[in-house]
């Protein structure tokens, strides 16, 4: 299938989709199609899988290939799949990136390896893996809470301008508008070549980040088509509407903005919406208890209660 | 003046106050006073200085105490004054003690020492200080973002149970709902005596926190009367309109919850209300930019307007 | 074949084995084989494979399988092969377990997951995972500095205490040795059942931990023929020849604890014994430059000079 | 007093200085004075207080002045003395600095502030500590495992060639023998002007360090003269003599090495030295137990049998 690959031009909603289990544990095929379905019928501009969300670290190479194929198949081409490669040893990085690109993927992303320091560490790390990546084009996260690694804008402008395979920059830096804004503005001043930036941290700067200069989102909400149209009327100049759209939803992007039972949360809700067959993720993983169950409904009465008050549509859920 | 110690029955909203300064640097009477005044109006249940907010650690101890004999002097007994007393050496923390109990403060604040890891590290930390300070009455803050320590609830148990003059748990763990949850349900299963949980994080979870059990929120949101108004419609059995209400500002309480820049925004929103005369903080220390101006103006407006069509109050600034 | 599986009398020294390369990065079979002669000529109790050394995560799982099978092979049952298993998701841990406990090893060896922290969270982990690995015997590796994880005795009591599979402590904490007193000291008061301490960190302080109680060393040190030297004369009642033969040698134990140089020092001391033909270690993985070279070279050609003026034996290298 | 300040020629040993406490934990001038004899006796360069190992955090300001008094007047310019002066607030770095070259100090050290990650915060940093300590020379101290902070060999070439105060490096990275071979190769190649290279780590790898260009040492070790004759050794051109002599001590600095417990060690030799009145250190701080006890002394009887077989001279302990 002949994919387009990832470029330096993307913008609005890439959803990081998590890896659908069944109740015991093993990946859910039906879950995943429908999963591909639901994020289509959103509006996403892309799909990313197989990231910290996609609980990467607990599948066995051979689920890592079989679930990308899936999710690939089902996307038949419509928009641009990414797949998390990260790994501890970078003949794991090159061979999954083999795998997947061969399957059929856009493209490709690298968090830098744990334990890195200096720039100058960081780096050497990027042009280890993209040199052995090839013109496999790159979505560099930037995700520090995870990764451990900060990364100064001018070592991301050198980095950048240096390796041509990165194209996006998934920014989940915190707090980090000031770096959004200054990464961008380096770009306006001729210091780094065009990149697209996609916003993560689960969206919740996302109406100040599009003001800055984001291009779009990289985020597992569990109502994507919200964030695709906060970005839909930003890009149409009402930044308004796309704030009121946004703060409506502000208490739910709130919630899910834990780390660790996050991953639950969104499971659960898409679960809920019928996206997936069950919430489950694999040990050592977060579950909800009938405490977040209800509290999880509280805040999604209260959402819809909120949105019947005003033009915005009520989600069926 | 025989101010009441705190205790273990202590609810409401007690404001984290920042340490105003001048333009230059200079500790800010003029400011402190207005601010003593502004939190007392807002009807907070209590205030506690030079915490992280209070920027304690570029504060000499001669500062230090003055900053506090200046607060405890102004609120004149009408509300307990805890004072964060955390520091590298058990000197300073026994000697700082000593001052500002004698100046009148209700009682102190302490987070556990950086490095420590084990379970019984951080108990033998707790019982060496508590052994320190007497019968001084102390507020124990779990906050792991700033101190680097994590703290069990069982842990947290056997703390209580074995130091009586711990009486306030500052709970700012986070995630850390499901944490709240079991720490009060261990109380009511009679597996440790009773303690007074107070949170923080900025109160992004009060809502949730509050119905999962605790007793009030310690934190520096620079609009106080709103946490103090929640508060109240929560503990009147109005858990909607508790809700509503904050709902209405959590853009705002989102807005400041970024790690360093947030005592800026915070500083600079004390100052458009009127209360402070400047929002320095002290080197190395965050400032906003035109950027960050510009955001804080747009949040602040779009609040006004959305609260202008409802019934709740406008807050002029 | 019937290998004696591991219990709490292990004693003497487990060579943590590197995992070969050839040049180019491919799993080096012969040298794996001489490898393994090369162990059991040095005396060793037993054999530590796919650990931290062993660069256990740049191998795919079926690398993994591969290369113990190999080791496991060659040993034919005459010491004890520990297989480390340390992964990000159980999934993955119960099935290499699986995989090496049917190729014959002896145990296998786990560190608590990243991120753990609360004594309550790491005593769920080993739970979980014990569990999970039914009779299987465990081997737990206390190293914060490649965990991040800290462990007090009291909480190490309660796990061997409850975790019948638990039967060695893998000791590498640092500074560690009041710890293994008092590790050792409450076994023998009862509050614990007995485990064997075998020590880790290069052997650093092994003539110090031996008299602390440990019962012997894993590690990697490039000559474990003096470690078991070390130990047998500590056995032996020679506390003084012990530690003489283990100061000659202390320049290069030094020099081998350099965090992640140390690999390439071990690799190319055993490629210049001839046990391995090559040092290479996978990327991103340390090398050797000229001035490493040379400095290895002197400390080998200064350690054969003091041999030489006294009774104890000169190594080939 | 003129003291001559400190500058990028410094060379041979500065000795980091413990701060003498009674049992009682009061500032002990009279075991000061006893230790800047000591100091001075031993051959020392140069004299370092008010560091990690000086308790520096556990001093109150005016503490911190009457010890840095003690030791300038005591020296009465025989050497200079470096004042540690890092602290969270630029105020308090500021002020003690001024405090100290007043009374006669010859530079300051500083760390880099804990939270620093990324090559433009650091840079920022010193930046902003040398705009505020005008001409005062400073060492600049590289030491991770204490600051959390990591600083590369281009970066460090940059701060020293922009900040003409900077005239020092500590280097106690670990490791870093090849970042110390890199920093100076980039002075000979003129990328850099000169700057003097002290090693700390408690000069573990000291003969490595001078073969690879270090000028010297500053480091707590306590024996002193031994790391001043290893360095006379090593200039005089006697590489294997200093060796030797370095070697004679390994096991006992290779104890010292113990993060936390090392500075009790290194407080109970200087007692048993006839240096200091008490081994005391300020609460929370370490102490040595029994075992602890005895294992120096078997440490110490072991050195000084070894040294009687040579004709190395046997310290009076």
């Amino acid at each position: 299938m002949a994919t387009k690959k990832l470029d330096e031009t993307a913008t609005g909603v890439f959803a990081i989709a998590a890896t659908p289990f069944t109740d015991d544990g093993a990946l859910d095929d039906a879950s995943t199609d429908r999963m591909v379905d639901f994020y289509l019928e959103c509006g996403v501009a892309g799909l990313t899988i197989l990231g910290v969300m996609g609980e990467a670290t607990k599948l066995s190479p051979e689920e890592s290939t079989g679930a990308c194929r899936r999710v690939v198949n089902r996307v038949a081409g419509r928009v641009p799949v990414v797949v998390g490669v990260s790994a501890p040893g970078l003949n794991a990085i090159r061979s999954l990136t083999a795998s997947v690109m061969d399957i059929g993927a856009a493209g490709v992303m690298v968090q830098p390896m744990a334990g890195l320091r200096t720039d100058e560490q960081i780096e050497g790390y990027f042009h280890m893996v993209c040199d052995a990546l090839g013109d496999v084009p790159i979505v560099l996260q930037d995700y520090p809470p995870s990764s451990g690694v900060y990364m100064s804008v001018p070592m991301l402008n050198r980095l950048f301008n240096d390796l041509s395979s990165l194209v996006i920059l998934k920014h989940e830096d915190w707090p980090g508008l000031r770096k959004l804004t200054k990464f961008r503005a380096d770009e306006r001043a001729d210091r780094r070549r065009r990149a697209s930036i996609l916003v993560g941290n689960g969206g919740l700067f996302l109406p100040q980040e599009l003001r800055r200069g984001a291009d779009g989102a990289m985020t597992g909400f569990a109502f994507p088509e919200i964030l695709v149209q906060v970005c839909a009327r930003h890009a149409a100049g009402d930044g308004d509407g796309a704030e009121d759209l946004f703060d409506a939803y502000l208490p739910l992007i709130r919630y899910e903005q834990q780390v660790g039972v996050g991953l639950a949360i969104r499971k659960e809700t898409l679960r809920r919406r019928g996206v997936l067959a069950s919430a489950r993720t694999r040990a050592p993983g977060p579950a909800l208890d009938a405490d977040d169950q209800a509290e999880l409904s509280r805040l999604i009465d209260r959402l819809k209660t909120r949105l019947r008050a005003t033009e915005l549509a009520v989600p069926e859920i």
